[in-house]
């Protein structure tokens, strides 16, 4: 086990009705709220009645800023940093799935800038302060919810880059499963297939003695591997969109990855294919992982074995490992593709014009020196394109 | 799955060397702080001249009181506020085991009170604030380096009693395994049974749909079984000591509890062998569990069932659940005594003189109006006798 730092500040409330507390829990923190949602599906559910009735109730002034869309965009980022300057706004409630909550922590790290947010992420260096941020979660995926992660689309320049800092984990996340009985189906499934991948990236490890982030790994993915086919086939189903729900969140938050060496290669190459084609975060993974197992798991068989037997359930001879591994990614995909989600990059609407150059984007190949992807395997850009390819 | 509210703030650094960080950690928080320990074993260690170093490199004041024992004193604890209020603490560092920091706590609460800290324990009234507290944990038993608990044996009366709030929570908690090289084999086999007995009053519940807590806590309870006679048998064992160490701070964190009905009534009960018979809570712990287990299983057999299985590993037939049941609970006996720790009141020194006297004063029978133990199944004070004579 390595040496590791573990700081989930978040304080969670997690069930039915819980999002009708947020105007008391907020009074003790702010004045003036900036309310950043997406679209308007929250004012058809309700939500936003149920919202703004709990801030007005505590006494708490709000503005408003809606319209975040998927692979959420700096324009509107810039624009909630200026209304946040202008109205003197002293928390960010984001209420919605990762777009609108780290778009909203983009503004609440720029608000307390005087450049432009972008260069952090284009420089990564740390930020001593930001504004706290609250969260309503709408749609369980990317945990943003409980992470200090922002991930925000440049679209001047079609750069989709991502920001980490102690100071962006959210003072308070509600998160209530019943909000999620009206997501359209393949928002679901594209939900589940990112929080797997935040686990899977923290699980494939060279990492020895890690009994105990492996076993909280694999009893997440377990759980969602249950509880999601249920709640695709049904979405009002409480009891089961509990568990996803609440998995979204534990994936993401740190704890399943301390003291190991991380992966993360499959987000660096879906943040390519988000970018350029616009496609859903959770598909393009869906898409990539299975691919990416495939290419590196002879790197360290034993680490895929433990994945084919602890988490898909493959029974069968340990004198064929890779039989076990095999069976084991083919376990995945049908997973993913019982789901409805693309199991392939021509399912997506991708074809092979652009994959080396996006290889090399990925890599930053294409920008001179070259930052392999992967901790698991060094994936250079050549690695890069061959799974891209291998995707297709 | 239940409604929950999860809050743990407590930032851990882990791993070899973290306790030199501790006065650079502290500085933006402190001026002058209180060094709470134990006995003399931080001074022989070289722990002591290495904390006080990093506080002194950082330009931190302190103060220091020592002697802290197991079951920590009310005594003490009025001491450190007193000279807490003399001297202007503002941060209390408690370091050593579950004692040291326990009383730690109840120091930062008292400093901020004027009335006596012991009120809080009886009355159990919410706290408005404490003084911060930080950890550098030296025995993986009790987990008061995650949690917001302390407990506290009022030695004039006899009473030990808990009180928890998120005011508790520590800011800071430092772990390193290779503190714990140095432990007697007796104190290693009473922190695993207190670490597992934290997971097992989360664990057994009646609460349906609890999937992924219920596989936190499994997970987290094979890691001990496996990993705590490895580090009993060769406590220099530090890749052994990771995982122990870890999935003690993980058990008592709150996290493997959220959403379900708790029981704690093997905690209640042990108290009052502690507080009578001053044994170690742990030991204590060893004894009551297996018994109140014989006592409750057939309350809800198929929890128990789910334990023997997955957490025991007994394989059999299930249509012949009590015979599962009944191996489950002779394996944890088992690897209990196998740590060396006593199997029955009896091998802790304890008759039956006073057991009846003891189950009604568990219960508050004692004190008119009874309340009974337990969640999963309600224990009034003729229960709890039925328990601890089982365990003799």
């Amino acid at each position: 086990m390595l040496n590791f730092d573990f700081y989930a500040p978040t304080r969670v409330l997690f069930g039915k009705g819980e999002q009708d507390k947020v105007g008391a829990l907020l009074k003790p923190r702010a004045k003036k709220v900036l309310l950043h949602y997406g679209g308007g599906s929250i004012k058809k559910s309700g939500l936003y009645d149920a919202v703004t009735a709990s801030l007005r109730r505590a006494g708490l002034e709000y503005v408003e800023l809606g319209g975040v869309a998927p692979n959420p965009r700096l324009a509107l980022v810039r624009e909630g940093i200026a209304l946040c300057k202008k109205e003197g706004v002293d928390l960010v409630l984001a209420v919605g799935g990762g777009s609108a909550i780290d778009s909203g922590k983009a503004i609440a790290m720029g608000a307390r800038y005087d450049g432009d947010v972008w260069d952090m992420y284009e420089t990564q260096r740390p930020i001593e302060s930001a504004l706290p941020v609250a969260v309503i979660l709408t749609i369980p995926a990317a945990g943003s919810e409980g992470s200090g992660d922002s991930v925000v689309t440049n679209e001047e320049t079609g750069r989709k880059l991502g920001y980490g800092s102690p100071h962006l984990r959210p003072l308070l996340s509600i998160v209530n499963p019943a909000l999620f009985m009206t997501l359209p189906k393949e928002q679901i499934a594209n939900g589940v297939a990112d929080m797997m991948s935040h686990v899977f990236e923290r699980y494939f490890t060279n990492t020895a003695h890690t009994d105990l982030t492996d076993g909280l790994c694999e009893t997440v993915l377990r759980t969602i591997i249950k509880s999601a086919p249920i709640v695709y086939a049904d979405p009002s189903n409480y009891d089961a969109w509990c568990e996803v729900g609440f998995a979204g969140t534990v994936a993401h938050n740190g704890l399943v990855g301390m003291g190991r060496q991380q992966d993360w290669a499959c987000h660096g190459m879906e943040h390519e294919l988000s970018a350029l084609y616009d496609v859903a975060h959770g598909a393009g993974l869906a898409v990539l992982t299975p691919s990416w197992m495939e290419y590196v798991y002879k790197t360290n068989i034993d680490m895929f074995v433990q994945f084919a037997v602890n988490v898909m359930g493959v029974r069968g001879s340990y004198r064929e490992p890779e039989a076990l591994v095999r069976e084991g990614i083919a376990r995945l995909r049908a997973f993913f593709t019982g789901l409805g989600l693309p199991g392939t990059l021509t399912g997506l609407g991708i074809d092979d014009g652009k994959l080396e150059w996006m290889a090399k984007r990925a890599t930053c190949a294409a920008f001179g020196a070259e930052q392999p992807l992967g901790g698991l395997q060094k994936l250079y850009w050549q690695d890069v394109w061959a799974i891209y390819q291998r995707a297709l």
